[in-house]
Parts: C-alpha cells; structure tokens; sequence
C-alpha cells in the first residue's frame, strides 16, 4: 500500500526520534549499503522491469507508460508526483514527471534531475536483438544489466528511488525539500523542456538543481561536474553533377564532390585536432582558480583509455583530455558521397555531405560558432545556401554548399566555489571517499536551459560506469555502479 | 525458318550477281536505312525483347538465356553460332558468344566485339521500379527506350543482327570474313574474359576486333576511338577508436576517422584537379602527331556538357576534356564514415573509407599506379596494411590505413595511321559522314586482354547516346542512335 504524503512525514518525524537514540550511527550512504545488500536480487528485477518499458522518442505510447510508471512509483515512495506539460505542446510530447517531499522547517530545496528516455535502437546491432529485454551478463568477473537506458539515465532514477527507500527503512529524517524532475525528451534535443518549465515555475526552483545524468570516472571514482559544454550541429552538402556520371568519361573533368568535401574539412583541423577556423576559439571564459585546481588534482585516465579505445594516438597536441573538454571542439559525426565497398561503382558521385558536431564551452554561444565555421566555408570560395541549391545556383558558382545549421545548445559552469557546492561535495563525500571536480562536462545536458526556467544553478552527479556503452548498442549498467549511486543519492537527499 | 550457312552463302553469292545488275547504287548503309525506316516498330519490338532477358551478375540464369538467344538469333541470321568457355571455370560462368560468316575469297577478318551483360540494377531507383520491362519515352521529341543494358551494349549488338538482316535484303554481299564475339561479364570486370579467348584462339583471330561499346560525341555525331585508358581501384579504411565514442565526452581528444580520411585524401589533388601524388604521371607514352592532330580536330563540347550536368567549373586548369582523357585520373567514387543525414548521431565513427578509382594511360601500368598512391598514404605517416587491422597494429601506430588494391586492367592505345584503320574510317564515313577520330576513350574496355589473346589490334566504334545513363537507373538508348548505328555497322560488315 501506498504510503501518502502525510503518512511518509508522520514517520519521518517518528523515525527522527528513534533515530536519535538507537540509531545515531547510521549515515545515510551506510543506510543505503544496509537497504540494498541484502535486496540486491530483488532490487535488480524491480530495475529490469523498469528497463523493459520501451523508452525512444519513436514511441511516444511508451514514453507515456514510462511516466506513468514513474508518478505511481514516486507516490509509492511517499511523494507528492505529477505530470507536467505546458499549453499548445503536440499531444505526443512526453511529459516531464514532477515529484515533490515537503520537509518542515526544510533548510533547503534541492532538484533531482534525471532522464527517463533513452537514444534510438537499432536492434540488429545488440547481441540479443532486443534492447528492451534486459539481461545480466558478467563482465571482468561483475555484473551488467543491458538495456537501453541502463546507464542513460533509468539507472539515476532508480537509484534516486531505492535511496527513499533506504532512508525510510533507516528511519533517517531529511533536511530539505526535495523535488525530482524526470525529463522525457533529453536525448531528442530537449525540445519542449524549458517550455514546460517555465508553465511550471513555482514547481521547479531550488537552491540548486542536481542533474543525475552522465558517467563517473574511467577510473571508476565518482565525480561532480560543474558544467557541460554546449552543442551545434552543421551539415553540409556539397555538389558534384546533378546525376552520377561514368568515372572513366568525366573523371578529372568534372568536380568531385567528394574531393571537394575532404579538401573543405581537411583544412578545418591541423594535424593535432587544432581547429584552424579563424575565430573558433575566441571568447571562451577562462577557468578561474579554483577550478585550475580541481582540474590540476583530477586524474588522468588518457593512457587507460587510448588502450580501452585502441587508439594510436590522441589529438591535442599533448594536452589531457579533461583539459581538452574545456575547449570547443569540431567533431564530423559522418560522411558520405556515392557509395563505398561492394556498393562502390565506377561514378562521380552527385553531392557529398558531412554532418558537424560542435561542441561550445562558456563564452561562445551555438550561433556564432555555426557562423564562424559558415564564414570558413564561405572564405574557401563557397557560395552558401540555406536550401538545396538550384540549378541556377550551381551553374553560377564553382563551388556550392547547402548548409542546414540546427538550433544549439550553450555551454553552462557553476562556479565551484558556491557555498551550496561545499555542502554537495561535503554530502557525496560521506558517501564516496574523496571525489573528483571537473568544471566541465565533455558532454552535453540542457544545464543552460533549466538554469533559465528555474533561476538556479546546476550540478552534475553522475552514477553510472563510462563503459556503459551510452548512445549506442548493447547499453550497460554495471551494477555496482547501481548501489554506489543509492548510496549517493542517500547522501544528497538527506543532507544535513 | 533459319538461313543456315550453306544457304546464306548461296543467297550471298546470288545477291551479287543481281546487285551488280539492278542495285549497284545502294551502299550499305543505304540498305540498313531502306531496312529499318519502315521497320521501326516491329525493330524496337524485337530490340524490347532482347532488353526483356534480365542480364546482371547476380542472376547468370538469366545471363545464360540471353547468350542461348543470341546463339539463336545468329543462327537466323545465317551465321555459324556457339557458346564459348574455358575448362575450370565456375559452372555459373556466362559464356561469351561467338559467331562466324565466311566469306569465300574475303579480302580479310573483321571481328565485331559487344557484350550482352548489363550494370547491376537497383529497381527502386528506376521511374518505373522495373529494369526489365522496356518502355519508350519521348526526350526532346525523340522516342528513347528504357531498360538496362539498352545502351550499354546491347544495342551494339541488336544493330549488328540488324545490319544482318538489311545486307541480305539489299542483297549486298561482303568482302570479309565476319566474327562476333559477344561477352557476357563486362560490367563484372571481364574476370574470365582472356581465359576463354585463349582457350578458343584459333576461333576469335581477325585483322582488326571493332569494340562496339560506349557512347558517340556528345554532339550526336560519330566517333571512332583507338584507345581506352585502363583501371585499377583502391579501398582505403582508416582507423578511429574501436568502437563509436561520444562525441561530446571524447571530441577532440579521439582522433575522427573522418577527418583523418579527409586531411589524406585532400592532399592527393590541388584545387584544379591535378594529383599531387608523386609520380603519378610518369611514363605516360606521348600521343604521336596524328593522334595530335585528331584531337585538335575534335569538337569541343565542354561548354555543353558542363550546362547539362549543372557544374559550375570543372577540373583540368583549362584543358579540355577530350585532352584529360589522355591522362592517368584518380576518382573518389564513394566516401563512408558514421552517419549523415537523419541518421546522424553525436559520435566519433569506428572506421572511415573511401573507394578509389585510378584511370591509366598508355605507359602506366595498373600496379605502378597503386603503388604510388600506396606510398604516398605511407608518405603521410600510415602504417599500411593488407587485411583488417590488428588492435596489435591500431595500439602500435598513430595512422593505420587498410588497403585493398584490386587487380586492374592495363590501357591500350592503336596506332592511328595502321592500313585497316583507313579501311575501317573510310567504311564508316560512307554511313555517317566526317567522324572524329580520338586516340583514347575516357573509360575502360578490356582492349588489352583481347589484343593479347586475339593477337590483334581493338578500334572502339560506339553508337550510344551519351546521355543514356549507362551505369546508372533509367539507361536508355535514342532510337536514332539503333537505327544510325545499323548503319554504321552495314558499312562495317560490307567494308569493301
């Protein structure tokens, strides 16, 4: 039986007396280890039934079901929880779950945010075929739980709950107001989350936003990240003739667009990844301080993954990749013209085209990155087009790109010195040990847009393992990663 | 009823005694226009039928009912006919089809060379979803038929029987022996072409092997080629990380395939086209002063082509493209790395490749010319391999590059000022009056494999359209491109 929200508060208070006598002791991460050792078979079926509810953007029944889910487990916890959307949103939109636990004389109010969505499947691509029928499977002699959405982001969230749990099996009273916002929409863009934040505002404030979301450290110790960079997409099209032609006839006549492509990016980026686009890295906010010192304390994993990654060498000229995710990157998420392998034929392929990734730090907004590397373009003899380029258009320049450049993403950083981070850190670090501090998240998550609605500031505490496989087939969670995270999210949600 | 030999012979010998009398003014091309004017539909409805025996690779079944119907059709026609092959070959090879009219006292041997078989057909890229259901379409007036292999070639050969069937109705008779060699894995790569004609060398001898394949001038007006530059291909597979990264967590520090790919192949040409390769042009055998002077007589269509492929400039520093296609080329026909498009996602790709197409001259062997390009990506810092890459290989160089190099085919060039070659303009120009003469055809066409088996010399006379999509969906061949090329080959046939 559900507990209700006075119900929870009523024992909350009686727990606080027991507490002071017989249990003084337990820590909330020590009530989270007591609450999920003995339950990790149990706990572990409850999150595959979980992660068997479909949850991509292609399915919007599904993503429904997920919140559903979520508001009755959330009430099942002792939560106040509903849905919420904003007026004029397509009937489609999956819903931000909304949960709240009221403390009296609270000192603070504190936001969880997770996601419930996960990036699209391509079930073909999974050693099951079926990205929704979880399993356990052993890696390096531990369990993983496969699925997609294990790492990204279902395992937060259900960390976030079992630690509700945990805290009320302890009978450990809380501190602060706490609210849980579950976005529905993260790996699409996050397309109506600040319009639904701003119908909801007096729902969604706090003193600081917590985003659960992301990978811990490759070395498996957990960090807190204080920003994530921004995002910008490009694509580019270039044209070749308007139909394939015969190689033999017309090659080294006519233009190869594919040529053309690889000489136009290949003078995007020395031979060490430097982005040679005039202006790129302008006006980026330098690191003030105190993040120079985390940054200089926080490990580097760069040889552990150049093995991991089989990689031969990293670009940066020597610099450590977390240092490099302080700068803007140009990254090209694909390329294709005319077909390649067994598909390949004797053509000069019609159009080549690249889609770019650009990631932003603070100080460079989506707009004026897309711009700067449109203005390269243009410098290069390009004639720009923002549709597909007529016949007129091509017959009158000799070279023609169609240029599709998508709405971005700003980059976000919570100064690490806020007296609400001390208090994050000092809680985490009850739980952890000694923990890691990035300023910046190489990743993206909409910090900018929640900062906005919820006039607030985040940070990011991540759970899940980086080998988690986000983003792509065969997802993971390795379960450790699962009761380390309770233990976290105990220690967050009853901070004193 | 078939004509068999004997009877041809007859009707042969009978038909010049009465030409000399009451037809001594019709030419051969005459004949063939007096035959197919007033024949035109029953003509195309046969030409219809031919199209309608699908002829790709992937179905030899097929491929083999055309050859057994072309067998027949010579037959017909009052030639000797049979189906070539060479011991150990596939079971599923398609046979070359061979045929033959002896003429007594022939001053010579004329050897007519096609092929039946057809480029592979994606149906859903054709208008009407089907290759092989023939239909007329009218383009500019003028009725074309679509179906695969309609100009590319097998219109070379339906004009050939025509020219049969038009000689003997005019009573004309010949002066050469005749043989048809009519090969069935052309588009395949011609991989047991040489195999069959030296296992049935003293059947496939003449004084001269006329290629009757490719397109006419663009100008619509006759051309005769004495060459074709060779080919040889390249794939070419770079090496990122061994799975797909996030790009926003490892952009910038994981090396891109992409870019990779793209910073090797954009320093093999210069912004006009010209490799940069070293020694890529090397050893190229002049063009002679007749071959010269041809060429300057030549048209110039450039100006043309350019408004019908819709390019904006083209390749080659101002050189026309007739002289280009005297120089060795290199082609990029495909470039593959992650996804583009809808599909795109925020990673950096495992694997970039690109699929190269290396056109040679005369003195420019197909190996030399993979080499050269081999050296120069080892020049670029790869470490090159044959097969897959290790993680061994990956882990131990910053550049990997994985090579597959095909075997190629070898250019071939006939001296323009040979005794048959006069024989052989003269013939032509008497159909289709003042022709050009190029020294070599822009693509590839196994002329060196027959030179060798057939110890002879090739001159390429085409009659296709050269908008008639060969390679690509919707070929098609101009109707009045059959009935003056039935002419053309009357003339060759009758040459006196």
């Amino acid at each position: 039986m559900p507990l209700t929200r006075t119900l929870l508060a009523a024992v909350l208070a009686a727990s606080c007396a027991v507490a002071d006598k017989t249990e003084a002791q337990t820590t909330p991460p020590q009530a989270a280890k007591n609450y999920t050792t003995p339950r990790q078979a149990e706990l572990t079926q409850q999150f595959s039934n979980f992660l068997a509810i479909p949850n991509v953007a292609a399915d919007p029944a599904n993503l429904h079901k997920n919140a559903e889910f979520l508001v009755a487990q959330l009430q099942q916890h002792g939560a106040e929880a509903k849905l919420l959307t904003a007026p004029g949103l397509p009937a489609a939109t999956p819903p931000v779950v909304w949960g709240e636990i009221k403390t009296p004389g609270a000192k603070r109010t504190i936001v969880f945010y997770a996601h419930y969505d996960g990036q699209p499947v391509t079930p073909s691509e999974w050693d099951t075929g079926q990205p929704f029928t979880p399993i356990i499977k052993q890696v390096d002699g531990e369990p993983r739980i496969y699925a997609r959405g294990a790492g990204d982001d279902k395992a937060a969230i259900f960390a976030q709950l079992t630690a509700l749990s945990a805290l009320q099996d302890a009978h450990i009273p809380l501190q602060s107001n706490i609210r849980f916002i579950w976005e529905g929409e993260e790996e699409a863009g996050s397309a109506h989350l600040e319009q639904i934040l701003m119908a909801n505002r007096d729902l969604i404030h706090g003193d600081i936003w917590l985003v659960c979301d992301g990978p811990v450290d490759q070395t498996r110790r957990q960090n807190l990240i204080f920003g994530a960079r921004g995002d910008a997409h490009l694509q580019i099209t270039i044209y070749g003739p308007d139909h394939a032609l015969h190689s033999g006839h017309y090659g080294n006549w006519a233009p190869n667009p594919a040529m053309m492509l690889a000489q136009l990016l290949a003078g995007m980026k020395d031979a060490n990844g430097h982005v040679l686009i005039p202006h790129f890295y302008d006006g980026i906010v330098p690191l003030g301080p105190v993040e120079k010192k985390a940054l200089a304390e926080a490990p580097v994993n760069d040889e552990m993954l150049r093995n991991e990654f089989v990689l031969g060498h990293t670009d940066g000229a020597g610099k450590h990749l977390l240092e490099l995710l302080n700068e803007p990157s140009l990254n090209i998420n694909g390329i294709s013209s005319g077909q390649t392998g067994a598909h390949s034929t004797n053509s000069i392929p019609t159009t080549a085209t690249a889609n770019l990734d650009l990631r932003l730090v603070v100080g460079i907004d989506p707009k004026t990155q897309q711009q700067r590397v449109i203005d390269y373009i243009r410098s290069q003899g390009y004639f720009i087009t923002e549709a597909p380029a007529t016949r007129e258009q091509r017959l009158a320049h000799p070279k023609v790109a169609y240029i599709q450049a998508e709405g971005g993403e700003p980059a976000s950083r919570t100064p690490m010195d806020l007296p609400i981070a001390a208090d994050v850190i000092h809680a985490i670090e009850t739980a952890r040990g000694k923990i890691i501090l990035l300023p910046t998240f190489g990743g993206t998550v909409p910090l900018d847009a929640m900062e906005r609605a919820a006039q607030t500031r985040t940070i990011t505490v991540p759970i899940a393992n980086h080998d988690d496989n986000q983003h792509a087939a065969n997802e993971n969670l390795r379960l450790q990663n699962l009761w380390d995270g309770t233990e976290t999210m105990a220690a967050l949600i009853a901070m004193p």
